[in-house]
């Protein structure tokens, strides 16, 4: 029992990471074949096959929380931690959408995904990116608050310039935020833009501003990171 | 009256947050509303409950205004205030769009989106991103500055390149303005773009140099921030 | 004749910043009749007021020129400077197209825009940018050749993909590096892009590795200027 | 022999100037004339001639490759060193494709284009980009991770809200991912979008958290290579 712990929650032995590297390796199974399963013209065996793969998944990862349950020392706590509420949602759907109605079925499946979050679990580098938030989480809640108005004053702005003449692309103001967000965050698509005076000026002011704001919590993540390092190394010496 | 000062004035505690949350979401709800009247096939029911909505909102923000005025201890000097003009624009439209003709609406209409920046009182992260920009004022003036050469001179290279085959796309310099904002600012709607040979090489030399002068401000405003921060921190201590 | 160097050479004493305003406030007001000699659909007789304002202005450019050179105390030291230079080049076209067969006329006007490298000598915020750029130097040529070698080898790979589906589109090489050009600095018009799946799979391996290039020296400019600055506070403590 | 060995083996000497720039322009010379090779409507005589010019151009390069060898002290250390496999994968291609069927050749010219990494023996500063590579190795692997799961994240969700109303664009999760590639790198071709309202919800959430994630590896980046560029300067110190 002791031995089985030290596998399964300790990943720097041997039997450990052959562990870990095992669960990982079913994880991305599990993810390819569900991208796999949403193909539209699949076999009828190729779908029997994808369902078998799941199923053998779906039984490894029960194994594995019911040994997880076992082995800890607090099984409450483990059921209600961020982890193990992961590994059950990694499961849970699976069981629900075999017992009850096929058609709800694909709502169910849906949730698989979050299965792609127990490979979280296994990185210790996301405590530094959790320090570098919360040393710029004001600046990063500014920000946001500022994107959402600039967001908004901008959609105001280009449907005042752009409805007169194109009554369809920008139809209403929530219509013109479409284009705020592909606009302000530098995608263009290309589906909807403005076509008058005003609004090309419009766009030239918002963006001058807007990049200034939109693109600079990625900077400011960028610095909290190396500050979070330093202060790292600086406990470690 | 003191006490009622306190609930507005000071934010720090329990009733004046209460007071502020309502406020705060006062002006989101007035801003949706704002947002949903701009809807194309509205019911005449739905328009008037949006009326009814904005008339409440209104109310609720005079009344505020007449406090804020009585409580103050200068009341002129808030009334010339920044946010003190902030609140009065939010609510003065209303007034004029009553008594007025109703063709002249619409224009005082668009007036209610300042409402947006009273959210910007309830701020006090905004006083640090003030350092930043003061810290990088000059670095901010240059680089503007040469992006509007930048903008200028790509404009009439690509003038030169494209308008003897795309006589429409690039009708005149101003036309090719719009092209070197979509271009450098990397959105890119595909509306305009080159199709000569001397007219793509001239947009990769000129995206070499631009990349490096128009995304430079907001990597200075960040670390701009990150130094403003560490400013405070040492005032602090 | 002191008084008079004075003024057009020190613009901290009030006449001085007057006559650099005015000077400025002239290039500007040149520049927008380039713009506008642009457009299509121009009148006879808005056409020869724009020449009359142009006219004007090369005349009070060309008095400047003359007062400058009889100011300076080593003429021949002004003419061969870089400003010097610009100072001449903004003039000269005017009284070549004078002189010759008309149609050249155009290619020389086109040397009229570099009258904005005027305004660059009124900004001491550039010598910062300067410094900025020789302590980052060495990386942004690496990067600079890091970024010629990325678009070579993404314009081979997506050659090799995308011609046999899209031979016009991928013609050649030389065709896919407009295709590389959009796309690693985000651009991406849509005139151009992958269809198949390797071609994108070999899109998605480009930028996940092309955005760590190609931005890259952004970053690098932004801090070298934080640097900069801070040399420059020493420096003067 | 010594006399040649230091021409070949230091670039700091006169003739080792000259014979380094000989090499890097026959580099680039070779990478021209295989770009030329791939136009469509090349005649018969230019073809010939680009065959000569690459015949003579590998000639010299074996040339080269032999007096390496000759002048090298550990012979075997130099043909496994990496510079010593790149300059063999210069020349390897075009002795394979002479020797064997025609049909073939095609493959093998594509290997050419790894003569293009035979001008990065030339570049020193490539020491200081591999520093600051290893300095911000973790984060840069947790943040490729991340955009991994993003992409998946993205690419389900956006699957879920477009393939019922677009089953063509978004026919699969596999295709839902070039879009999830053009979005978070913020390209946008404009060749698929969202069209549904909960889809371009979605899309604002996802660029929202995705530009925190993907742009911020080079903001890592360029500050890494700020500190090597310390870490050097305390060195030499």
């Amino acid at each position: 029992m002791e031995k089985l712990k030290k596998i399964i929650e300790d990943n720097s032995t041997g039997w450990g990471k052959i562990f870990d590297y095992f669960i990982q390796s079913l994880i991305i199974t599990s993810l390819v074949t569900f991208c796999i399963s949403t193909l539209p013209d699949l076999s009828n065996k190729a779908k029997e096959e994808l369902d078998t793969i799941e199923t053998i998944v779906v039984i490894i990862f029960s194994i594995e929380y019911i040994i997880r349950l076992a082995v800890s020392n607090k099984p409450l706590k483990y059921i209600f931690s961020f982890y193990g509420l992961i590994d059950l949602i990694a499961i849970v759907p699976f069981y629900l959408s075999s017992g009850i109605d096929l058609r709800a079925i694909r709502v169910f499946r849906f949730l698989r995904i979050f299965r792609a979050l127990k490979i979280v679990r296994y990185s210790k580098a996301i405590v530094r990116y959790r320090v570098a938030i919360s040393l710029a989480k004001e600046e990063l809640v500014l920000f946001f608050l500022a994107t959402i108005l600039l967001l908004f004053f901008s959609s105001v702005g280009i449907y005042y310039f752009e409805n007169p003449v194109q009554p369809e692309a920008f139809k209403s103001i929530f219509h013109s935020m479409w284009w705020s967000v592909a606009t302000l965050t530098t995608v263009g698509y290309g589906d909807i833009y403005p076509i008058t005076v005003g609004g090309k000026l419009f766009t030239f002011f918002i963006l001058m501003i807007g990049l200034g704001i939109v693109a600079v919590p990625t900077g400011l993540l960028a610095s909290a990171l190396s500050k979070a390092r330093d202060l790292e190394n600086e406990r470690d010496h």
